[in-house]
């Protein structure tokens, strides 16, 4: 999986850094994680067309994660996107999607489009799959995780166990058939175990809450707000946001490998490293970005 | 006078252009023409604060001259902006704003607006005006003029032919007042000229149409939108845009002093001198701009 970080700002832009945008780019997908205003120019700058995207998450729809969702609608249509745009949100998405269409697109520049409001798992692929958990941000608020499945691995240690040899027979087992050795059959669960998935988070914008550590348990890769340093947790308890230690609290106790921290207050544009040493003396893999970085997990 | 040149894109930004808006900056006056979107990261590259904006010129309604504009608004409130912003534009601007503030700005972060439908002289200040036009695009739109007024002179050639000599007494015909001299009255009319003023206008976007040569007569600087060049014409007229070729022939007969081209299409970008020379060949002086661009006038 490749994550493009398209833009990574607070609630202001920066010369440096837009609104936020996440592209997850995984074997002919692109997700795209909320569309701040400015995001089909910073597909421009990353050399990847727009009309590429085929799913839209939205965590919820303040401005600085939603503006730039009228304009790539309407430039997907001038460049001929020819695919259904899945859009998924939190409550309110239906009616906000309409009301853009309404205001700022017009009729002759309109995509199919496929809507809906999501909690739990609400997307099943092949071999991956899609889930959100609400959070608290004073409006309709998603966390969400997108979840590449492990492959199903033959147990070894099984086999041995059975005295049952390798051979073309097994591959059945992968295909969750039961197999016959010996006069006596075996199930596909038998003899075969789920590898561990890869997950990543994405957790923006909330204030600390129950719902995030079992929610990003275990991520690959958790990337988090972290609008706040800890000196001002009120203040971040007020605005409903994340300190720099709290998303680091939350990648230790989820057992995540990676923390990537985004939505950093314009505050500390001068010192990053304020906000870095922060989360890194609770959460060693800790990282930021830059606009336009390139991720690969 | 300085114009600032945010954005000079067509309808798609590119990696380099950001789609349209241009800042007049004049005496405590910032007037921003369009207002695409991306306009406030713009105001932050150019390192100019977008609470110092006093009016908004907009031309039409197409996403790329005004999707801008809610996280402009939104931007403003969040930065403390206690001024009254006036919002110029076609008809149907005051449903546009309202229906934009309905969709994405929340009632807590709005500022004071003043919202007019605009054709003819709209705003007449201490030393400069305003006037719009109706264009032809489809949709409502505006071209613009700013003037800057020039002074009242002295005529010294009626001084002379009248006798009169100088004194503090004339400062009286510079406020409109009459003077008496040797018994006689005169009008500050006969003894005054009006000095020609400073014209700058806007006209994107538009095709070709006969109320632009009249409105543009004799400005200093036309900032024209070219989309297309004149191999194309046909396009252009269909898409209701000009050409190079059309501008610089609009410049020429209008006698202006000094164009500038911008909303190249992007198909140029590559070779940007085939729009330049189109116009040049026309009309001498004329230029393109990059994003961020200064020219004083």
């Amino acid at each position: 999986m490749k994550l493009t970080f398209l833009g990574t700002s607070d609630w202001i832009p920066t010369a440096k850094r837009n609104h936020t945008a996440i592209l997850l780019t995984h074997d002919g997908e692109n997700i795209l994680v909320d569309c701040g205003e400015g995001t089909q120019r910073q597909f421009r700058k990353a050399g990847i067309s727009p009309t590429k995207i085929t799913r839209l998450l939205i965590t919820h729809w303040h401005g600085d994660h939603v503006l730039g969702i009228p304009g790539l609608l309407q430039s997907l249509a001038l460049q001929g996107y020819n695919k259904t745009l899945h859009i998924y949100g939190p409550k309110g998405t239906k009616k906000f999607i309409e009301e853009v269409q309404k205001v700022f697109v017009f009729q002759e520049h309109r995509i199919p489009l496929k809507v809906e409001e999501v909690s739990g798992r609400f997307f099943e692929g092949k071999d991956f799959y899609l889930e959100a958990k609400p959070m608290t941000h004073g409006t309709p608020c998603n966390a969400y995780c997108f979840v590449k499945k492990g492959q199903i691995r033959i147990d070894k240690k099984k086999l041995k166990k059975y005295h049952i040899p390798s051979g073309p027979i097994l591959s059945n087992l992968k295909q969750g058939k039961s197999i016959i050795y010996n006069g006596k059959k075996y199930s596909a669960k038998d003899l075969t175990y789920n590898e561990k998935g890869t997950k990543i988070s994405f957790v923006f914008d909330t204030s600390l809450n129950i719902n995030i550590i079992p929610f990003v348990k275990d991520s690959d890769l958790l990337i988090s707000e972290s609008t706040f340093i800890d000196e001002i947790r009120e203040k971040a308890k007020e605005h409903k946001h994340l300190t720099a230690k709290q998303a680091a609290e939350i990648a230790k106790k989820s057992e995540s490998k990676k923390l990537i921290l985004i939505h950093i207050g314009q505050r500390y544009e001068r010192d990053l490293n304020v906000v870095l040493n922060e989360a890194k003396k609770v959460f060693k893999n800790s990282a930021l970005v830059n606009d336009l970085d390139v991720v690969e997990v």
